[in-house]
């Protein structure tokens, strides 16, 4: 479900999607001149393959657990937690239960 | 307290301070090329008088209240909420009741 017309100044909610997430899809939540916020929905055993954004980004988990690799590593994330990669980094995502992230993007002007 | 030295990758923990909160300080939690991210403490009451930073950035409260004032809005953040606002627009935050924010700031190059 998309959520429209996100203005600079209006409140969003990011709280755990609880009872809702197993029927939740990822959703942008806005994209400004610098920046762009999605939340990302994950099931369980699910994954994102390698791929990667041209800026920056940081990935928070909100509820349930992913897993993220890059770099050689394979980093955990509750929620409560979050990390940052370099724009340009090939990553992969998978939820090890289901989950929700927030994933903002530095936007990177040619 | 500042985190010293997280790297792209390293897990940061952004749980609510909780009990912690009200000894808690401001931080720098990283600053990557694109962004840069802060953790603000704020006791109930108190403000950050109104600034500006120079790229669009997102403000998301943790735990407590605060309210943004911007743009001839004053917009209240409970816990799990969030919103944005282009880089260049003065803004004062004040804390309704002791909180912790997480602030992403996207870093324009001249």
């Amino acid at each position: 479900m998309a959520i429209p017309h996100v203005r600079p100044g209006d409140v969003v909610d990011v709280l755990p999607l609880a009872a809702g997430l197993p029927v939740a899809r990822s959703v942008a939540l806005f994209k400004s001149d610098d920046l762009e916020l999605m939340r990302l929905v994950l099931p369980a055993g699910k994954s994102l393959p390698p791929h990667q954004v041209a800026g920056d980004f940081v990935i928070q988990c909100v509820e349930g657990a992913i897993e993220v690799a890059a770099q050689g590593r394979h980093q955990v994330l509750q929620a409560g937690q979050l990390l940052y990669l370099p724009g340009g980094v090939a990553h992969s995502v998978t939820a090890l239960q289901d989950a929700s992230a927030l994933v903002t993007v530095a936007l990177r002007k040619p």
